[in-house]
């Protein structure tokens, strides 16, 4: 098989295995293990922040820096193909008792302007409203192709947020994706935003773990969240020592999953069959669309997985393909065979049952 | 000042004071205000339900019947330019730990058919998705230009939510504006939808006061809510008799507001400069835009209160007119000149500051 | 039936009812009724406060100022026997997820010493704890008898709270029961609070209504709350009307509920088989326990009720009293002969049903 | 060092290292981890449950189960002395919207009988009443001395809950202890529950993670519950190893962390200055007083802290001591020549300052 599901399927690497067994830890609910605080000193030094915390998850990163900066019955704005609102079970709002509000994206990635400033209220002394307090940026952007942001739209964001007096949460799940794509240190990016959130995991391949950045007192405030919703961890240097070689050593290697993309997207463009734009790839992530009316995209999805490519049905008629390790070039091309394959085989036999439901599905991280 | 910005500006009406001064009272709290429980069985028969409660807002009415349909946690999904997720403050979120999902509409206040359909995930067992538990339909729907929706769409939605096994939760706020306008009664128009709100104020005239009906059930839950919100009210006997009269005796006249807002309509639609189709004004509510570019719909607002007519900014560009009990044929023909006037006063000197954020002001209810 | 489960069971006067009929009013939504403006400043100058709100309910009153006071995730402190802990629903949790510490009382009211001090955690940046945020006080206390807490205890509690930097909300729910009995002015008892609710019903009259008061900037932020809940009232001076006599009129009036409790207290001390302190009855509550082991504190409420007089049975095997307008002294004498008929009657064949249960029923506010 | 503040400062044995290297793993959130899988189906089969679910931590172990078991705005009962109420930062209150309400304890560990039944409301159709939904019981329980329930007892709790309708949930952070002291199969004591939730870490040693069992059903809801918070982690494989280990080998090996205890406790009772029962000591916590009154319990624990022997103040003027993997018998002998040392030295010279607040401090699991 095949595994382009998600980039979230790495293996940790033996060096990472190594350093488990290797670390000294303490217990960090103490504030005691010495790996942990390397790593975390580690990462806020990477992305140029004061300081940073080891999360169990990119969503507990994402959860616990919203609620660290925004007051309950608040507005947190949003992406609408964010994963902050489809795909964390909208834990903002239980645990925070904030609204999330999506803004519609333009192709590119961008929110439409509008729909953006028509967030902030005109009289934001009317208490119907409730008040915005925080808007959300992700990159690179998962539901949007994988894109990384231009720098300068990320900065016109921030001033964007600044004047209204709102800070900027930082959802850099694959964070060193946008690094490596657009060739901006991820310090750079990060200083776009209030708050940062980054995955050890995926690319980088440690099997747990992700960061959350910023200012000290920022951090500070994150802790306390972490621990209420359960997040620190007793001997976390274990997963910490994982995270520092995935932090030192792995962020380099992402260029290889990114030429794997388009390599994967220049050979699904022969493909008789399939929509896809292999300009439109910039990162691990590859999205297309089958043209064959016989066959929706989650049959192709189906047909796909029993032929040996594992896909993900992606919402909107698409379907998602993401490179990581576990997949070399050869991989990409001789899953490419499979799909064409698939896509040539005669239809009518597997007629079977077809979901209604457009499905926005299988898209984590 | 002729007063256009809201029906929620209606005075009550003498015989409602009378009643006031006469109801029978008691500690509804305790459930023994004989008037209140008059008014929660006959709003009760009014819109074919079992069972009603007396709230001291709409804004309440909704958060509680919301509350009592959805659990912690789950995705109530709702119009984009609905009152419960634009005005409501986020209290279905602060209060309900639910995350509100805003779909768009149609020009003609449908939601948008793929935009509903996809907010249901393809795998409900998915835990990264809050899972849909409450459709919410607007009825009329103040912000699509106070459009009554049609019973075979109700019907429709309807049917759609119960195939997927979510309740339907009707704000009709200005439901008996609907029952009038569509010629349908309000208890088949409620019949589409497992809980309804209503507004005794508005067109309705009463000073306080709305109504939450549905199963006994369900009005039980609701109740307990209520108690917990801190909307139960002591003597509300003295609230429920002018809601009475509202209920037993205003709803026809509804009629004379809605002819007053189609008179508004074509008036403005003979003056240069405004943009309005007449045709599309079907209750008590008029948008238009002017199209002057000299003067943005927020200064030609401020002009119009200046010159004696209140209106509303409204967002989009649009400008909002509502026609009720304060407002006779006269007094609209009245404004019609005054709106023109502003139209064709010489424009530079009144620069002044424009606000460039564009504005969801005013539009509560 | 002589009324006494509740001062919660007064009706409105004629004046009261003449003043809703004659009231100007407006839409309080906008901030445009009158009457409620003139309530809401009288209602602070005569508690001392910059600003007032009207709530419909106490419970509201108490929700929208706890949830104005602390954020999300915080410890609000209130007493074991408190309204805000036992009655009101755990509003506090729900809607503003904070966490509600119930602090035990002496037999007087006073907050237990050690275990007020011991909610406060040595090491405030431990983020295992929930950081105390609020403390409530109740005053009168309704569950420890009525009692009106002395103006030193308050400052002392004032003082206590200050130098851990937190505030202290007053329900005042029968704050001028507390003046009346303690001879001390509301505004000096509001003054060792940061905010303060007090009802304009109960004693006092009025048909529906509490106000919340404190600094403007906290009435601002309460006010939001207040909206958010669906609190706001549109043409609430109806109400506002009545809550003005209320309190212009009617809190001097609350020393013949005070005679009438002691008149009540002395008689019940008369009967063999009841067990009560006269002394301890300072306001317009009694508390006593019947001493027939042959009979429930339940079995005899509900015995005294058949005979008409309406009790409460108020856990910790005790029944409550409640004097207000609508009983009079002879009402009182009649009662006790009632209740000492009831209890000198032989017993054996109402055995019925017995719950098991310790109950807290009946007694709210 | 000798550490004695927590069991949790046990460090992961060689065997737990080696097995994290050696773990097969996957994507956990896809649910494609094996060991994981292992490590569920064994912790679910030991302690009698249908399923089991891995956690980051104890604190989200029983927070996810708490949310899994009630609806928003309902009570949930627990220990006044709980590490749920008092050392989970008011999760249930934030993340649930649940009333946290804290039940006195007997000096055994039991719950004052008078004070859990009053928690039930006599009416549960009084919406005033936040309606009991879940009793939580720890087992050991901390703060009462690490004692173990008895069976009989745990038995009756579950039947008293289960006669009001509400499930029981056992805090089982140290339920090995509990099983190890008391000789009972921890399935049979799991049994008296509905769910449980224990550590792996602790004495147990491995490095991180928890387990919450209860029926099939159950822990599907509580999945999706650990997914929103942030707890499902990616390759969480090579945690649930060493976790695998921890339940398999070394559930036995705390006998010898009791021995160490009573050890200890003997010692000290032969310290002149220091109050403690060695009798009350059953499994590996050790609470104690010094009597010297020149010196308060944090003071004590400083300078013992200075001279080698780690302990924690514990509130209540208490100081606490925890045996666990990390302390053999002959630190024990050490550890208590050092406190008598402590208690032996003259006085007078480090008054220091002495913060005046009892304390509820360091004392988390």
């Amino acid at each position: 098989m095949i595994e382009l599901r998600s980039d979230t399927f790495t293996l940790p690497t033996a060096a990472m295995r190594h350093a488990m067994v290797e670390a000294v830890v303490g217990d960090a609910c103490y504030g005691e293990d010495p790996t942990v605080r390397e790593l975390e000193e580690t990462a806020a030094e990477r992305v140029g922040k004061q300081a940073a915390c080891l999360m169990p998850s990119g969503t507990m990163g994402n959860l616990a820096a919203v609620l660290a900066h925004v007051p309950r019955g608040s507005k947190v704005i949003a992406g609408a193909e964010s994963d902050i609102y489809l795909y964390e079970a909208g834990g903002v709002s239980m645990c925070g008792g904030a609204l999330l509000a999506p803004v519609p994206h333009l192709p590119d990635g961008r929110f439409v302007p509008d729909a953006l400033a028509a967030e902030f209220p005109g009289d934001p002394d009317d208490p119907q409203f409730a008040l915005p307090a925080l808007l959300c940026v992700e990159n690179t952007q998962n539901r949007c192709g994988g894109v990384a942001l231009p720098l300068d739209y990320l900065r016109e964001v921030r001033a964007f947020a600044a004047a209204r007096g709102v800070g900027v949460h930082l959802d850099g799940a694959r964070l060193f994706n946008a690094e490596v794509a657009s060739g901006v240190p991820a310090a750079d990016i990060a200083a776009t935003a209030d708050s940062v959130q980054f995955c050890l995991s995926k690319g980088l391949s440690a099997p747990i773990g992700s960061m959350v950045a910023g200012s000290a007192e920022f951090v500070t405030r994150v802790r306390r969240v972490r621990k209420l919703l359960g997040g620190t961890m007793r001997q976390a240097g274990v997963v910490a020592a994982a995270g520092l070689i995935a932090l030192r050593e792995m962020t380099g290697r992402l260029a290889e999953d990114h030429a794997n993309a388009r390599r994967l997207a220049e050979h699904l463009a022969d493909i008789d069959g399939v929509d896809i734009d292999p300009g439109s790839v910039g990162t691990n992530i590859v999205l297309f669309r089958v043209l064959d009316e016989r066959l929706t995209a989650a049959e192709f999805v189906a047909a796909a997985g029993r032929a040996g490519v594992a896909l993900t049905e992606f919402g909107h008629g698409r379907i998602r393909a993401v490179t990581h390790r576990g997949v070399i070039a050869a991989d990409i091309d001789r899953a490419a065979d499979v799909l064409a394959t698939v896509l040539a085989l005669p239809r009518g036999g597997e007629t079977g049952h077809e979901d209604p439901r457009p499905v926005r599905g299988g898209g984590q991280q």
